[in-house]
Protein backbone atom coordinates (compact mmCIF):
# COMPACT_ATOMS: atom_id res chain seq x y z
CA UNK A 1 0.00 0.00 0.00
CA UNK A 2 2.59 2.24 1.03
CA UNK A 3 4.88 2.02 -2.46
CA UNK A 4 1.84 1.85 -4.58
CA UNK A 5 1.04 5.28 -2.72
CA UNK A 6 4.52 6.49 -3.61
CA UNK A 7 4.15 5.54 -7.21
CA UNK A 8 1.41 7.59 -7.45
CA UNK A 9 2.87 10.28 -5.77
CA UNK A 10 5.84 10.65 -7.73
CA UNK A 11 3.89 10.54 -10.68
CA UNK A 12 2.62 13.81 -9.63
CA UNK A 13 6.18 15.30 -8.74
CA UNK A 14 6.84 14.98 -12.01
CA UNK A 15 4.01 16.57 -13.54
CA UNK A 16 3.81 19.65 -11.87
CA UNK A 17 7.80 20.12 -12.45
CA UNK A 18 5.36 21.91 -15.53
CA UNK A 19 4.55 24.58 -12.85
CA UNK A 20 8.04 26.31 -14.22
CA UNK A 21 7.36 26.85 -17.22
CA UNK A 22 3.97 28.75 -16.70
CA UNK A 23 5.17 32.35 -17.34
CA UNK A 24 3.48 35.11 -15.42
CA UNK A 25 3.20 38.96 -16.72
CA UNK A 26 4.59 40.50 -13.55
CA UNK A 27 8.65 40.52 -13.79
CA UNK A 28 11.09 39.92 -10.75
CA UNK A 29 12.04 42.97 -9.02
CA UNK A 30 14.19 45.25 -10.71
CA UNK A 31 14.25 42.68 -13.76
CA UNK A 32 13.19 42.63 -17.72
CA UNK A 33 12.77 38.74 -16.66
CA UNK A 34 9.28 37.61 -16.72
CA UNK A 35 8.29 35.15 -13.31
CA UNK A 36 7.39 31.62 -13.64
CA UNK A 37 4.44 29.61 -11.55
CA UNK A 38 6.81 27.88 -9.52
CA UNK A 39 8.99 31.20 -8.55
CA UNK A 40 6.27 33.17 -7.78
CA UNK A 41 4.31 30.29 -5.46
CA UNK A 42 7.74 29.73 -3.39
CA UNK A 43 7.94 33.84 -2.85
CA UNK A 44 4.55 33.55 -1.63
CA UNK A 45 5.59 30.81 0.64
CA UNK A 46 8.42 32.43 1.91
CA UNK A 47 5.91 36.00 2.51
CA UNK A 48 3.98 34.00 4.09
CA UNK A 49 6.54 32.49 6.76
CA UNK A 50 7.86 35.97 7.17
CA UNK A 51 4.34 37.73 7.32
CA UNK A 52 1.94 35.69 9.45
CA UNK A 53 2.08 38.36 12.22
CA UNK A 54 0.32 40.05 10.39
CA UNK A 55 -2.47 38.75 9.99
CA UNK A 56 -5.51 40.72 11.66
CA UNK A 57 -6.92 36.97 12.55
CA UNK A 58 -5.35 33.89 14.00
CA UNK A 59 -4.10 31.00 10.83
CA UNK A 60 -3.13 27.79 10.54
CA UNK A 61 0.16 28.81 8.95
CA UNK A 62 0.58 25.44 7.30
CA UNK A 63 -2.80 25.69 5.73
CA UNK A 64 -1.47 28.47 4.09
CA UNK A 65 1.63 27.54 2.76
CA UNK A 66 -0.56 24.35 1.15
CA UNK A 67 -2.77 27.05 -0.44
CA UNK A 68 0.03 29.50 -1.51
CA UNK A 69 2.16 26.70 -2.76
CA UNK A 70 -0.49 24.44 -4.34
CA UNK A 71 -3.22 27.44 -5.91
CA UNK A 72 -1.76 28.10 -9.54
CA UNK A 73 -0.99 23.88 -10.48
CA UNK A 74 -4.07 24.08 -11.71
CA UNK A 75 -2.25 26.52 -14.56
CA UNK A 76 -0.84 23.28 -16.07
CA UNK A 77 -4.25 23.15 -17.60
CA UNK A 78 -5.88 26.09 -17.61
CA UNK A 79 -2.56 28.55 -18.40
CA UNK A 80 -2.19 31.61 -16.05
CA UNK A 81 -4.81 34.23 -16.43
CA UNK A 82 -4.33 38.25 -16.20
CA UNK A 83 -5.26 40.02 -13.26
CA UNK A 84 -6.36 42.42 -15.22
CA UNK A 85 -7.69 40.71 -18.16
CA UNK A 86 -11.44 41.80 -18.66
CA UNK A 87 -12.33 39.13 -21.00
CA UNK A 88 -11.80 36.27 -18.95
CA UNK A 89 -13.59 34.93 -15.88
CA UNK A 90 -11.21 34.84 -13.13
CA UNK A 91 -12.60 32.63 -10.32
CA UNK A 92 -13.06 28.74 -9.75
CA UNK A 93 -13.68 28.36 -14.16
CA UNK A 94 -14.73 25.24 -14.74
CA UNK A 95 -11.80 24.64 -17.05
CA UNK A 96 -9.78 25.18 -13.24
CA UNK A 97 -12.15 22.58 -11.73
CA UNK A 98 -11.16 20.12 -14.53
CA UNK A 99 -7.98 20.70 -14.30
CA UNK A 100 -7.41 20.33 -10.35
CA UNK A 101 -9.85 16.92 -10.46
CA UNK A 102 -6.35 15.79 -13.34
CA UNK A 103 -3.86 16.62 -11.83
CA UNK A 104 -4.47 16.49 -8.19
CA UNK A 105 -6.43 13.17 -9.32
CA UNK A 106 -2.95 11.62 -10.08
CA UNK A 107 -2.64 11.25 -6.21
CA UNK A 108 -3.57 8.64 -4.03
CA UNK A 109 -7.39 8.82 -3.25
CA UNK A 110 -7.77 10.89 0.11
CA UNK A 111 -4.38 13.12 -0.50
CA UNK A 112 -6.46 14.10 -3.97
CA UNK A 113 -9.49 15.14 -1.98
CA UNK A 114 -7.47 16.76 0.53
CA UNK A 115 -5.50 18.89 -2.29
CA UNK A 116 -8.70 19.97 -4.18
CA UNK A 117 -10.93 20.90 -1.10
CA UNK A 118 -7.39 22.98 0.18
CA UNK A 119 -7.34 24.61 -3.90
CA UNK A 120 -11.08 25.11 -3.60
CA UNK A 121 -11.04 27.05 0.13
CA UNK A 122 -8.38 28.94 -1.29
CA UNK A 123 -10.51 30.03 -4.40
CA UNK A 124 -13.66 30.75 -2.39
CA UNK A 125 -11.89 32.96 -0.67
CA UNK A 126 -13.83 33.03 2.46
CA UNK A 127 -11.82 31.37 5.68
CA UNK A 128 -9.14 33.51 7.42
CA UNK A 129 -6.14 31.50 5.99
CA UNK A 130 -7.63 32.14 2.35
CA UNK A 131 -7.84 35.22 2.80
CA UNK A 132 -3.99 35.57 4.05
CA UNK A 133 -3.50 33.45 1.23
CA UNK A 134 -5.02 35.82 -1.28
CA UNK A 135 -3.01 39.32 0.55
CA UNK A 136 0.01 37.07 -0.32
CA UNK A 137 -0.70 36.57 -3.75
CA UNK A 138 -2.07 40.52 -4.29
CA UNK A 139 0.50 41.42 -2.41
CA UNK A 140 3.95 40.08 -4.37
CA UNK A 141 3.38 41.70 -7.76
CA UNK A 142 2.32 45.07 -6.30
CA UNK A 143 6.16 44.91 -4.59
CA UNK A 144 7.18 43.63 -8.45
CA UNK A 145 5.62 46.23 -9.86
CA UNK A 146 6.82 49.39 -7.74
CA UNK A 147 10.14 48.04 -8.57
CA UNK A 148 10.02 48.05 -12.27
CA UNK A 149 8.80 51.52 -12.79
CA UNK A 150 4.87 50.25 -12.92
CA UNK A 151 5.58 47.05 -14.46
CA UNK A 152 2.74 45.39 -15.79
CA UNK A 153 0.41 48.56 -14.35
CA UNK A 154 2.56 50.97 -17.28
CA UNK A 155 3.02 47.97 -19.81
CA UNK A 156 -0.84 47.33 -20.17
CA UNK A 157 -1.94 50.54 -19.64
CA UNK A 158 -3.77 49.82 -16.30
CA UNK A 159 -5.38 52.84 -14.14
CA UNK A 160 -5.09 53.60 -11.11
CA UNK A 161 -8.71 52.58 -10.43
CA UNK A 162 -8.51 49.79 -11.50
CA UNK A 163 -5.33 48.77 -9.35
CA UNK A 164 -6.84 49.74 -6.18
CA UNK A 165 -10.51 47.70 -7.03
CA UNK A 166 -8.07 44.65 -6.93
CA UNK A 167 -5.71 45.41 -4.61
CA UNK A 168 -7.81 46.65 -1.70
CA UNK A 169 -8.43 42.48 -1.52
CA UNK A 170 -5.17 43.07 0.80
CA UNK A 171 -6.98 44.29 3.64
CA UNK A 172 -9.05 41.21 3.65
CA UNK A 173 -6.09 39.21 5.01
CA UNK A 174 -3.82 42.31 7.04
CA UNK A 175 -5.42 45.98 8.04
CA UNK A 176 -1.23 46.41 8.59
CA UNK A 177 0.23 45.36 5.04
CA UNK A 178 -2.53 46.76 3.54
CA UNK A 179 -1.88 50.13 5.30
CA UNK A 180 1.57 49.63 3.84
CA UNK A 181 0.67 48.47 0.11
CA UNK A 182 -2.18 51.49 0.13
CA UNK A 183 0.88 53.93 0.96
CA UNK A 184 2.98 52.15 -1.96
CA UNK A 185 -0.20 53.09 -4.60
CA UNK A 186 -0.13 56.20 -3.60
CA UNK A 187 3.77 56.73 -4.21
CA UNK A 188 3.45 55.00 -7.42
CA UNK A 189 0.50 57.61 -8.69
CA UNK A 190 2.73 60.64 -7.40
CA UNK A 191 6.23 59.28 -9.26
CA UNK A 192 3.81 58.86 -12.11
CA UNK A 193 4.21 55.14 -12.83
CA UNK A 194 0.05 54.43 -12.02
CA UNK A 195 -2.15 56.99 -13.81
CA UNK A 196 -4.94 58.15 -12.04
CA UNK B 1 6.76 48.34 16.25
CA UNK B 2 4.29 46.52 13.64
CA UNK B 3 5.17 48.76 11.05
CA UNK B 4 8.59 48.74 11.69
CA UNK B 5 8.88 45.17 12.14
CA UNK B 6 6.95 44.83 7.87
CA UNK B 7 9.83 47.44 6.45
CA UNK B 8 12.53 45.24 7.38
CA UNK B 9 10.58 41.99 6.83
CA UNK B 10 9.68 43.74 2.99
CA UNK B 11 13.49 44.57 3.02
CA UNK B 12 14.26 40.69 3.16
CA UNK B 13 11.06 39.64 0.97
CA UNK B 14 13.04 41.85 -1.90
CA UNK B 15 16.65 40.38 -1.58
CA UNK B 16 15.43 37.13 -1.62
CA UNK B 17 14.04 37.40 -5.48
CA UNK B 18 18.01 37.10 -6.51
CA UNK B 19 17.29 33.28 -5.22
CA UNK B 20 15.44 33.08 -8.23
CA UNK B 21 18.72 33.67 -10.37
CA UNK B 22 21.13 31.30 -8.94
CA UNK B 23 21.56 27.95 -11.53
CA UNK B 24 21.96 24.85 -10.26
CA UNK B 25 23.46 22.21 -12.58
CA UNK B 26 20.67 19.88 -12.57
CA UNK B 27 18.07 20.17 -15.19
CA UNK B 28 14.18 19.92 -15.32
CA UNK B 29 12.61 16.86 -16.09
CA UNK B 30 12.87 15.71 -19.22
CA UNK B 31 14.50 18.95 -20.12
CA UNK B 32 17.56 20.83 -21.26
CA UNK B 33 17.08 23.89 -19.02
CA UNK B 34 18.84 24.06 -15.46
CA UNK B 35 16.65 24.76 -12.75
CA UNK B 36 17.20 27.77 -10.39
CA UNK B 37 16.59 27.35 -6.60
CA UNK B 38 13.47 29.13 -6.10
CA UNK B 39 12.16 26.73 -8.36
CA UNK B 40 13.57 23.93 -6.59
CA UNK B 41 12.81 24.94 -3.18
CA UNK B 42 9.29 25.15 -4.41
CA UNK B 43 9.52 21.30 -5.88
CA UNK B 44 10.83 20.41 -2.67
CA UNK B 45 8.16 21.85 -0.48
CA UNK B 46 5.64 20.11 -2.81
CA UNK B 47 7.44 17.34 -2.17
CA UNK B 48 7.25 17.18 1.43
CA UNK B 49 3.69 18.16 1.44
CA UNK B 50 3.16 15.07 -0.85
CA UNK B 51 5.73 12.77 0.75
CA UNK B 52 5.32 13.39 4.67
CA UNK B 53 3.97 9.94 5.36
CA UNK B 54 6.89 8.30 4.37
CA UNK B 55 9.09 9.46 6.90
CA UNK B 56 10.21 7.11 9.34
CA UNK B 57 9.57 9.14 12.42
CA UNK B 58 7.07 11.16 13.72
CA UNK B 59 7.87 15.12 12.01
CA UNK B 60 6.92 18.39 12.21
CA UNK B 61 5.82 19.27 8.51
CA UNK B 62 5.96 22.74 9.25
CA UNK B 63 9.73 22.64 10.32
CA UNK B 64 10.70 20.68 7.55
CA UNK B 65 8.87 22.97 4.72
CA UNK B 66 10.73 25.56 6.61
CA UNK B 67 13.90 23.98 6.28
CA UNK B 68 13.24 23.45 2.45
CA UNK B 69 12.01 26.90 1.74
CA UNK B 70 15.34 28.74 3.27
CA UNK B 71 18.28 26.10 2.56
CA UNK B 72 19.28 27.61 -0.32
CA UNK B 73 18.86 31.46 0.54
CA UNK B 74 22.43 31.41 1.48
CA UNK B 75 23.61 31.04 -2.24
CA UNK B 76 22.73 34.32 -2.72
CA UNK B 77 26.08 35.47 -1.24
CA UNK B 78 27.86 32.09 -1.12
CA UNK B 79 26.63 30.64 -4.56
CA UNK B 80 25.76 27.30 -5.60
CA UNK B 81 28.05 24.53 -4.71
CA UNK B 82 27.68 20.76 -7.04
CA UNK B 83 27.00 18.29 -4.83
CA UNK B 84 29.71 16.28 -6.58
CA UNK B 85 32.85 18.99 -6.82
CA UNK B 86 35.24 17.31 -4.77
CA UNK B 87 37.48 20.93 -4.77
CA UNK B 88 34.76 22.76 -2.39
CA UNK B 89 33.77 21.99 1.07
CA UNK B 90 30.38 21.28 1.11
CA UNK B 91 28.63 21.59 4.49
CA UNK B 92 28.31 24.72 6.61
CA UNK B 93 31.36 26.94 5.63
CA UNK B 94 32.73 29.92 6.63
CA UNK B 95 31.19 31.76 3.63
CA UNK B 96 27.33 30.09 4.10
CA UNK B 97 27.31 31.18 7.79
CA UNK B 98 28.38 34.52 6.94
CA UNK B 99 26.01 34.83 4.56
CA UNK B 100 23.34 33.69 6.40
CA UNK B 101 24.18 36.11 9.11
CA UNK B 102 23.94 39.08 6.55
CA UNK B 103 20.57 38.14 4.35
CA UNK B 104 18.46 36.60 7.65
CA UNK B 105 20.09 39.58 9.79
CA UNK B 106 17.48 42.00 7.06
CA UNK B 107 14.38 40.62 9.51
CA UNK B 108 13.50 41.68 12.90
CA UNK B 109 15.65 40.35 15.56
CA UNK B 110 13.70 37.46 17.10
CA UNK B 111 12.59 36.26 13.11
CA UNK B 112 16.37 36.56 12.06
CA UNK B 113 17.23 34.34 15.09
CA UNK B 114 14.52 31.50 14.21
CA UNK B 115 15.19 31.42 10.45
CA UNK B 116 19.69 31.29 11.11
CA UNK B 117 18.67 28.46 13.81
CA UNK B 118 16.42 26.76 11.13
CA UNK B 119 18.71 26.71 8.46
CA UNK B 120 21.84 25.29 10.78
CA UNK B 121 19.44 22.71 12.33
CA UNK B 122 18.77 21.40 8.36
CA UNK B 123 22.82 22.11 7.66
CA UNK B 124 23.76 19.91 10.88
CA UNK B 125 21.18 17.27 9.46
CA UNK B 126 20.56 15.58 13.04
CA UNK B 127 17.08 16.18 14.15
CA UNK B 128 14.51 13.95 12.46
CA UNK B 129 13.45 17.00 10.43
CA UNK B 130 16.61 17.81 9.25
CA UNK B 131 16.93 14.15 8.23
CA UNK B 132 13.34 14.07 6.31
CA UNK B 133 14.26 17.51 4.14
CA UNK B 134 17.38 16.28 3.34
CA UNK B 135 15.85 13.39 2.01
CA UNK B 136 13.57 15.40 0.05
CA UNK B 137 17.04 17.19 -1.26
CA UNK B 138 18.44 14.22 -2.67
CA UNK B 139 15.92 12.47 -3.62
CA UNK B 140 14.58 15.48 -6.35
CA UNK B 141 17.40 15.63 -8.94
CA UNK B 142 17.53 11.53 -8.44
CA UNK B 143 14.61 11.78 -10.02
CA UNK B 144 15.22 14.37 -12.75
CA UNK B 145 18.13 12.66 -13.48
CA UNK B 146 16.64 9.88 -14.19
CA UNK B 147 14.41 11.71 -16.73
CA UNK B 148 16.74 13.09 -18.51
CA UNK B 149 18.75 9.94 -19.73
CA UNK B 150 21.31 10.30 -16.97
CA UNK B 151 21.58 14.12 -16.39
CA UNK B 152 24.45 15.65 -14.31
CA UNK B 153 25.78 12.24 -14.02
CA UNK B 154 26.31 11.95 -17.39
CA UNK B 155 27.21 15.32 -17.97
CA UNK B 156 30.29 15.11 -15.30
CA UNK B 157 31.00 11.48 -15.86
CA UNK B 158 29.99 11.23 -11.96
CA UNK B 159 30.57 6.91 -11.31
CA UNK B 160 27.94 4.51 -9.77
CA UNK B 161 29.73 4.79 -6.12
CA UNK B 162 29.82 8.49 -5.69
CA UNK B 163 26.23 8.45 -6.47
CA UNK B 164 25.31 5.98 -4.38
CA UNK B 165 27.51 7.74 -1.67
CA UNK B 166 25.59 11.13 -2.00
CA UNK B 167 22.12 9.21 -2.60
CA UNK B 168 21.88 6.79 0.52
CA UNK B 169 21.28 10.04 2.49
CA UNK B 170 17.94 9.38 1.61
CA UNK B 171 17.41 6.33 4.00
CA UNK B 172 18.04 8.31 6.70
CA UNK B 173 14.99 10.04 6.35
CA UNK B 174 12.42 7.47 4.76
CA UNK B 175 13.35 3.51 4.16
CA UNK B 176 10.07 3.37 1.90
CA UNK B 177 12.09 6.20 -0.62
CA UNK B 178 15.18 5.11 -0.38
CA UNK B 179 14.18 1.63 -1.66
CA UNK B 180 12.26 3.25 -4.03
CA UNK B 181 15.44 5.60 -4.96
CA UNK B 182 17.58 2.16 -5.24
CA UNK B 183 15.54 1.10 -7.67
CA UNK B 184 16.13 4.19 -9.71
CA UNK B 185 19.39 3.82 -9.61
CA UNK B 186 20.47 0.18 -10.23
CA UNK B 187 17.55 0.46 -13.16
CA UNK B 188 20.03 3.37 -14.35
CA UNK B 189 23.13 1.62 -14.49
CA UNK B 190 20.83 -1.52 -15.91
CA UNK B 191 20.31 0.84 -18.53
CA UNK B 192 23.78 2.30 -19.24
CA UNK B 193 23.26 6.38 -18.28
CA UNK B 194 25.15 5.38 -14.45
CA UNK B 195 28.32 3.81 -15.09
CA UNK B 196 29.79 0.90 -12.59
Amino acid sequence: MQMDNLAKQIAFIKEIDKVKYIQRRTKLFNSDRRENDAEHSWHLAMMTLILAEHSDKPIDVLKVLKMVLIHDIVEIDAGDTFIYDTAKNHSNTEEELMAAKRIFGLLPEEQAAEFIAVWKEFEDGETDEAKFARTMDRFEPLLQNVSNNGGTWAEFNVPYEKVYGKKKAIADGSSSIWKYAEGLINESVEKGILKK
